[in-house]
């Protein structure tokens, strides 16, 4: 799956991943209504609300980007039907064929890992059959608990050529409060990242590892080490845009072959029609504000590339 | 909710907790037969097995114990039908009027840490109308992000009066890799249990806090100063029984009073049968060889504590 990143980032010519993270207030008032008076004010209306809203922005993205980032915490917020819409979610982009990085952010150990590995990125045995419950291509994971919260992840990402993404240094202004301690003089992101190398090394793609690392687009500095201490791993960027992140701070994070690391942007993306660069397309044409954003995007992201010589 | 745990663990004498983990390869035969006869060898077949094997334990062990904790990880491996499974059994467990721990080791930051806090346990607003969508009692969270992670679950605990064990030192082998990790002379998990005490000091119940911690039985030594660094918050304890911990390991764990810790016990209790010393129950019979194993654990630790003097 790290292959099939890399070459639609080459065929996109865009190192960006859209997060879906769909936030009630960010949907146009029409989907709403459309969705309460089809199911009330209940979890499957907002379910169906937050359904029709990614529709319809992926509908109008999926040819310029290579990748999608649906952060479950807003699904599951609406219970069983919201992780049904995210379900859906996923189903409908891999449809489209992008490549779909569930932003998961799970974290645990032994066999209960394995549960989370197999759920999202593998298969379950049922009887005597196996079966894709969520079947993401990637996952964010946690890695407070160790090796033993990794290694089901390793196992199953060999067996489905699937990849994680493990948070390193995330782009919160507290990520600091452990991440940056130091153990003999080095911040622990660091150890973190060197673990990330090693896990990686036995996952390796061509070029590329399937496992790859979360670094904060807030924090170009450490990026810039991280990049050296993980050459082979991916770095997914969140943190360009409402978070504060600009084009400009995210050149460290790719490696010289132009590759290496994939931005994320959430709120800017899919709630572009509510910033006043694309408010005249109005809520109505969310969509094609959408549209532009990503192009404004992959645009501010390539010449800073560019400008890096 | 940190006072109904209290109050019911007086009640019952018992501090413990009964991990509702059900892995396939413990449900008895007769019940995945049932189960697949109905639904099929599909996702919505386990989820009907795991659903039936919890409520048969649930059955048999309510009135021995304070509170369940079902391991979020073992339903989402069966997809949606998984998760439904999950809230059946969290919805089943209120209604015999147990405290509810959800182990989901959640964790992100800003909006999308609010969003599983109100997911979790607190009330989501759709329209104008507030549900609860999965509502447990309490909720595990993972510290990794710092107290941008922390801070919107404490929020939603004060609102509703519900509660968080946070991950400080877990049960598994590789757990010191980071956690173990020296940051100016000590140990990175007794810089968690501090901040601990410090968000809990935020959330206080009569004598302890809504903000508890994770501590491995496995490690009693470290549990031993982790007591002391955090003096009102209660300890959730997993890693007894299959994990190796035992009743004289956990004694300081526990406070003067007897509280502060509550020890989780999972495979121990829900594939009681299939260990020697209840196997005369036979798997037809697996909801009376917990009810034994509840016993025997709550007299282990009770031996325990007493000895202490």
């Amino acid at each position: 799956m790290i292959q099939k990143l890399i070459s639609k980032i080459k065929v996109t010519n865009a190192p960006i991943v859209v997060g879906l993270d769909p936030m009630l207030n960010y949907i146009p008032e029409h989907i709403q209504k459309k969705a309460f008076a089809e199911y009330g004010e209940t979890l499957e209306g907002a379910a169906e609300a937050i359904w029709q809203f990614n529709k319809e922005i992926v509908d109008h993205v999926y040819d310029l980007i290579p990748a999608v980032k649906p952060q479950i915490a807003m699904y599951e917020q609406f219970g069983v039907p919201g992780v049904a819409a995210y379900k859906k979610t996923v189903d409908y982009c891999k449809s489209k064929d992008l490549v779909v990085i569930g932003d998961v952010k799970r974290g645990d150990i032994g066999s209960t890992s394995a549960a989370y590995a197999v759920g999202h990125l593998g298969r379950v045995q049922v009887g005597n059959t196996r079966l894709s419950p969520f079947d993401e291509d990637f996952a964010t994971v946690n890695p407070y608990l160790g090796s033993d919260g990794i290694k089901p992840f390793l196992d199953v990402c060999r067996e489905e050529k699937k990849g994680i993404f493990i948070l390193v240094k995330t782009s919160n202004p507290s990520s600091g409060e452990f991440q940056d301690r130091l153990v003999d003089g080095r911040p622990l992101y660091e150890l973190v990242g060197e673990k990330v190398a090693e896990w990686g090394a036995s996952c390796m793609g061509d070029d590329y590892s399937y496992v790859g690392a979360v670094v904060g687009a807030t924090y170009p500095e450490m990026g810039k080490v991280l990049r050296k201490v993980m050459p082979k791993s991916f770095i997914l960027v969140p943190g360009y845009g409402a978070q504060g992140g600009k084009g400009a701070d995210l050149v460290h994070f790719f490696n010289e072959d132009g590759l290496g690391a994939i931005v994320n942007s959430s709120r800017g993306i899919i709630a572009a029609y509510k910033q006043e660069a694309y408010a005249s397309f109005g809520p109505e044409k969310f969509g094609e504000a959408s549209r532009a954003a990503v192009k404004d995007m992959v645009t501010d992201i390539s010449q800073a590339l560019a400008a890096r010589g």
